[in-house]
């Protein structure tokens, strides 16, 4: 085993705390020492138990550093110098350009371990760190073509120990990966939500939850986006020249629609002489919305769940104390395990929608037992 | 008072069924008729409490067209010529194109008044109603030039029947301001969810929470989206128009920043021949951010929020067939009603949290009793 006995974390903002929090317990026992720029938010992380503030005197075994993704080559070097039987690893969200900047010292390049846990939160700070941030997710580590073994064994170590799930991947296909499902959408939220800026006070009144989705991460920290996406020009500007073609292609198509509106639309005729032009626009963008639906379909659900598929059996019962749990108790009579449950609830209403998940196989079990029962299952 | 007294619902969907439900209560009086296409949703629509399936006898006071927009009109005007003193409401969400068709028909379009509630869900049909929906929501009401105004107060009077704030304007001002705040962001979240398609598992697999908020709504129904951005072709050209600008700019500018790799970041030195490249590039992507950052905060949050607050209750339950059934139950005995019900499910855990939301004066009650029952309640 290789597992480190001393860990150093330079920056003790979301990430490093969140690491120092979840090495720093009894049963993983790591000695977790905690440096930062700030030396109040190196104290307020040690405060919250992710380590104590200084720098082991033998030297630490591994140091990560979690400082923002410009300053981490620097740093890491600096760390390389320092202690130099340390395995050094990162945390930044792009891995080529600190790669290939340590690649060019050619004396500490085989301890240097790039490294980049997905997981954050809309918090940042040492205040929104949490212990369990890691576990189940994902960790990519992309090892140098130089790393030496017994680093990359220590690093993923390391990993295994906050209970991520190592990935390993070569830093070029790991920027090409996240400029895909991170930083295109990170920008396109931004260029969507910058034409708020100009929108009328009673046009934003009108704003329902899709937009506010859809701009959600535009709210993020400028300075920290403007490193990530830079460090990573190339596979995002190959996302966006995409993403601006599709759009243009559906632009194209509602323009030529709008100066040719179908004068058949909503009458009982159906006659037109601008066919053509109505069905190369429609099928334009029908093919993006039908693109978007299969992409959308392509992400996993919360990471690790496995996304089992469950039949739903929605009954209608009296809204009145007592009637969810005689719903139960029949489901647990016909020996149905329910799995999720929602309540549509329609206040002032003398009835409500429950919808109950179970196993595929039991919902016609289920749906019999209850209608015996006397219960209104659609 | 206007109030009308027979209400027909034509289009038992999910905004359809939500009305029956917001108007068909003791306190409102309104009579609320149902009809749809398919009998069977009807029936669904009926049984949980939106209204009588069928059509009133005498004709309704008011009939709302509640069905696909590119249906809209044409339903619209049947139901203008079937009932003679009818005033014809919609809910369709755009609004120039159906009163353009109407407005052709001299002898009734007096009493036709557009309608479209800032109201909908993430699910579709009756099983997705709530009679709750439109409540604190602005509903647009846009009459056109040849409203009659009885018919105009009807329908404003119906609208705040349902609890929504109804907001009178233009049917032009109304879909310029959908483009920005809906329709925009619908076809841009599909443009980034079909980069998506062509993505390996393994980018897949590194896919976080930014991702899914921006692609959330390209699961969306193409159909349904198709007809809403074709009838409002022209305002949303000119939003994409936009957007496809900021993008291009930002893309020329990192593909440049790509070409010319800054030699100084992350070394000790800061020394580059190409610090002009980099300014630009970096101030073009800079004011994106910025931008969006600005646009994001001008967004409200929840319409109104009058939503009710409940507290809730967490209970560490056994993941065992009839546990839910055994909280219920206790949860039944103490005399409270279950509100709403959350289950988050900790695959291979034995154990989950289920969050009980009950009425806020309950909650204390409900504890005590849970806890003297061996209930694991935090």
């Amino acid at each position: 085993m290789t597992a480190p006995a001393r860990v150093l974390i330079v920056g003790t903002g979301l990430l490093g705390t969140s690491l120092g929090l979840a090495l720093n317990r009894a049963d993983v026992g790591v000695e977790v020492w905690l440096s930062d720029l700030d030396p109040r938010r190196a104290a307020l992380a040690g405060d919250l138990g992710a380590g104590r503030v200084g720098a082991p005197e033998s030297g630490p075994d591994v140091a990560v550093v979690a400082v923002p993704p410009r300053a981490t080559p620097m740093v890491a070097l600096t760390l390389l110098r320092l202690y130099p039987h340390c395995s050094v690893s990162d945390m930044a969200s792009v891995k080529s350009q600190p790669q290939a900047v340590i690649d060019g010292h050619l004396d500490v390049r085989a301890r240097f371990v790039g490294g980049h846990p997905m997981a954050g939160r809309e918090r940042s700070g040492p205040e929104g760190a949490r212990a369990d941030l890691f576990a189940g997710q994902p960790w990519v580590v992309a090892p140098g073509s130089f790393v030496g073994a017994v680093h990359l064994d220590r690093v993923l170590e390391l990993v295994r120990l906050t209970g991520a799930e190592p990935v390993v991947m070569s830093a070029g296909r790991h920027d090409e990966a996240v400029a895909v499902v991170s930083h295109v959408p990170q920008v396109v939220a931004s260029a969507v939500a910058a034409g708020l800026v100009s929108a009328t006070p009673s046009a934003l009144d009108l704003a329902g939850p899709g937009v506010r989705d859809v701009t959600r991460i535009a709210a993020s920290d400028p300075q920290l986006w403007l490193e990530i996406v830079t460090a990573n020009a190339g596979p995002v500007a190959v996302g966006l020249s995409e993403v601006v073609d599709r759009l243009t292609r559906v632009r194209d198509a509602l323009s030529e629609l709008a100066a040719n509106p179908d004068s058949s639309t909503g009458t009982f005729t159906d006659i037109s002489t601008d066919r053509d032009i109505h069905e190369r626009s429609e099928s334009e963008l029908r093919a993006l919305l039908v693109a978007g639906n299969r992409g959308r379909a392509l992400l996993p659900g919360k990471h690790g769940a496995a996304a089992v598929e469950y039949a739903v059996v929605p009954v209608v019962i009296p809204d009145e104390p007592g009637a969810l749990a005689r719903l139960f108790v029949a489901a647990g009579e016909a020996g149905v395990n329910i799995e999720d449950v929602s309540i549509e609830h329609v206040p002032g209403q003398p009835v409500g929608l429950v919808e109950l998940s179970v196993r595929p196989d039991q919902a016609v079990e289920l749906t019999d037992a209850l209608q015996r029962g006397g219960w209104r299952v659609h």
